[in-house]
C-alpha cells in the first residue's frame, strides 16, 4: 500500500507529539511493506502568524488531496484572553472539519489495565470500561449563525434531520459489531434540536432491532459517566455535548494524553489526539505522545482498513506501559521514578 | 419570625422527599420560635393531568405571594419518549424560574466525611472538596427562540450583558467570603455568547481584585472536576453548562440524593434538591430525603438569613450519617445492612 499523508502539527505540544505519531506510522509501514509520502500543512496560531489566517488555502487543498491527515492540536492562550479577537486558531480546525465533511468524530475510551490506578476514579469502577463515542462534528451551535448585537451575543444551535441520520447510522453500525448497546445523549426535555435528534434516533433504531437503544439527558450522562462508566457501549451525541462528555471521559483512561480520535465523513479521514495544545508544557519534552501514536492506530484501522497493523501499535503501547514506563500525566504514586519519561524517550520506547 | 411557604411537591419522588423537607422546616421553626403558614401548588406532570398546563396561574400567583418556595421535582418518562409532545412537565419549572426572575442557581457541593467512600472517585481526590456553583438560570439556549422547520430544528443560545453581570456579581460576592477564587466556565474558543460572557467576567473581575479569577473551557472543566475537584472554589457558568457540570459534580458528594440548591434573584427564593423525579423509584420509600432537607437549610440561610438554624440542620444530617444511617444511594460495601433506611425512616432519624 502507498498513501499520501498530510501532517498538520499545529500549535503548542502539537508538533512534539505528532513527530512520534508519524514515526510510528512509518515504522509499522516498513514492517508491513506500506510506503507513505508525507506533506506538511499549517493550521492554527502558527498559520495565523505566517499567513494571517488559521487555515490557509494551501493546507486545505493538500488536505483534500491526501489519503489521510495526521493532526496535532491548535490553540493559544493569547486568543483565550482576548474574547474580541477576530481571527482565532480554532477557526481553522472548525473550517477543515466542515470543508472535509468530517461529520463523525469517533473517540474510543480504551482502558489499559496498567493505568487503572492513574485515574481519579476507583479501579473497581473503571475495570471493564470500553466506550466508543460518536460525536457529531459539523453541526450544532458550533456552526449555526453567530451574532454580536448591542449588549448581547447569540449562537444558533441547529440540526437538520439528515445530519442526525448519518451519524446515527454510523453509530448503530458500530454498535452491531460491538456490544449491541447504544446510548443517545440529548437534552430533549428542554431543546427543540434535541427533540429532533431523539425522533431521528428513534427512527433509525427501527433498522437495528438487535441493538438496545437508550436515551439519556446530557446532565444525567455527565453524572453516569463518573458513577458507572461500564454501563456504556456506543454513545452517540451532538457536537457540543460530545465535546464535553469525551473530555470528561478522558479521566476514565487516566489522562487526556491517552485518547485518540478519528474524524470521518465524506472524504479524507482526520486523525488526532483529543488533547489540546497545552502551551503550559509545550517545548519541554513533557507531553504524552501516546494519544498521537494511538491516532495512527486508528488511521491504520479506519482509513486503510488494516486491523493487524493497528493492533500492532496498541500492543506496542500496552507493552511499554506493562514495562512500567510512564509520562508524567499517567504516572501514579507506585510508578518507579526512573521510568517516568519525557516525550522523546516515550516515543522511542514505543518504536522499539 | 413568621413566613409563608409555598410547597410544590411535583412529580415522582418529589412529594416523598418534600414531606421531610417540610417536616424539618417546621421542627427547626418550633425550636427557634419561627412559625410558618403553608400552602401547596401544582406543577409538572401532576399539574398537566389536573389542569392541562404544567404551571397553573394559581400556582404562580401563590409563588409570587410567598416568602419562599420548597420544591420537589418535575418530569415524566411519558414525555421523554415522545419528543413531539407540546405540553411538557419541565415547561412549568422553566416558566416559574423566568417569572420569578430566579437568575442565580446556587449549588453547593458539600462533602460529608462519612460519604467519602460512597463516591466512585477516590477518597484522596475528594477530601477537602468544597465548591459553590453559580449557574445562570433564566437565559441561554434554555430560553432563546425555538424553531421547528422543514427537516430541521433550532434553539437560540443568547446572553445579554446584564444577565452575565448580575450573576457574576453574586458569584464574586460569594467568593469574597469564601476562598477568594472564582472559575468562570465557558466555550469562548467557539461560541459568541461565551466571548461576551468572558468579556463581562473580565470586567466585573476588576471590581474584585482580591479574587483570583480563572477562565476555563467547559470541556476542560468537565474533565478537571473529575481529575482534581479540590482546585475549585466558586464556579460561575451559563445555564446549560451549569446543568451539566453540577450533575457531574453530584458524584463528588456521593450521590445526587445529597445535593440541595437555591435559586434566587429578583423576588421569592426557590429551594430544591438537584435530583429529578426518578420515577423508577417513586412511591417505594427508597428516595433519599437529605437533598430536600438540606434545601431547607439553604432556605433558612439564604431566604431568611438565619445561619444558626441552617447549621442545626446540616449538623443533624451529619450526625445521622455519623451514626451510620444511609439510604440506598449512599450506602457502600462497609455500610451495616441494618442501617440502610428508606425515605421515611431516614427523615425520622434526622428529625430526632
Ligand atoms: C479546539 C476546539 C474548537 C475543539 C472543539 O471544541 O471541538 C476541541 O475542544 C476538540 O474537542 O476537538
Ligand atoms: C428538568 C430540567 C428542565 C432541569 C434543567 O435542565 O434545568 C433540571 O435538569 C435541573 O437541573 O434543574
Amino acid at each position: 500500500m502507498k498513501k499520501n499523508i498530510l501532517v498538520i502539527p499545529g500549535d503548542g505540544i502539537g508538533p512534539e507529539v505528532t513527530t512520534w505519531g508519524k514515526a510510528v506510522l512509518e515504522k509499522i509501514g516498513s514492517i508491513y511493506g506500506h510506503t507513505f509520502s508525507f506533506d506538511e500543512g499549517l493550521m492554527g496560531h502558527v498559520a495565523i502568524e505566517a499567513t494571517g489566517t488559521s487555515l490557509p488555502d494551501d493546507t486545505l487543498a493538500k488536505a483534500k488531496a491526501s489519503d489521510a491527515i495526521l493532526f496535532g492540536a491548535v490553540g493559544h492562550i493569547k486568543y483565550d484572553n482576548d474574547p474580541s479577537a477576530k481571527v482565532r486558531p480554532e477557526q481553522g480546525l472548525l473550517k477543515i472539519r466542515k470543508e472535509l465533511g468530517l461529520y463523525a468524530n469517533l473517540r474510543p475510551i480504551m482502558l489499559f489495565d496498567e493505568l487503572l490506578n492513574a485515574s481519579s476514579l476507583k479501579p473497581e469502577i473503571l475495570k471493564g470500561t470500553d466506550i466508543l463515542f460518536f460525536r457529531e462534528l459539523t453541526g450544532d451551535v458550533y456552526f449555526g449563525e453567530k451574532t454580536r448585537g448591542d449588549g448581547f451575543s447569540s449562537d444558533l444551535m441547529i440540526y437538520h434531520k439528515y445530519e442526525v441520520e448519518r451519524i446515527a447510522k454510523k453509530a448503530y453500525e458500530a454498535a452491531m459489531v460491538r456490544g449491541k448497546k447504544l446510548c443517545s445523549v440529548d437534552k430533549a426535555n428542554v431543546l427543540e434540536t434535541s427533540r429532533l435528534w431523539r425522533e431521528v434516533i428513534q427512527d433509525v433504531a427501527k433498522q437495528y432491532p438487535e441493538v438496545e437503544t437508550e436515551h439519556m439527558f446530557i446532565d444525567n450522562a455527565a453524572m453516569q459517566l463518573v458513577k458507572n462508566p461500564k454501563k456504556f457501549d456506543v454513545v452517540v451525541t451532538a457536537n457540543l455535548f460530545g465535546d464535553i462528555l469525551t473530555d470528561e471521559a478522558s479521566q476514565i483512561a487516566g489522562s487526556m494524553g491517552m485518547l485518540a480520535s478519528a474524524s470521518i465523513g465524506d472524504g479524507t479521514g482526520f486523525f488526532e489526539p483529543i488533547h489540546g495544545s497545552a502551551h503550559d508544557i509545550a517545548g519541554q519534552d513533557k507531553a504524552n505522545p501516546l494519544a498521537s501514536i494511538l491516532s495512527v492506530a486508528l488511521m491504520y484501522e479506519i482509513a486503510f482498513g488494516l486491523k493487524e497493523e493497528a493492533k500492532r501499535i496498541t500492543d506496542a503501547v500496552d507493552k511499554t506501559l506493562k514495562a512500567g514506563y510512564r509520562t508524567g500525566d499517567i504516572a501514579d504514586s507506585n510508578t518507579d521514578k526512573a521510568k517516568i519519561l519525557g516525550t522523546t524517550a516515550m516515543g522511542q520506547k514505543v518504536l522499539e
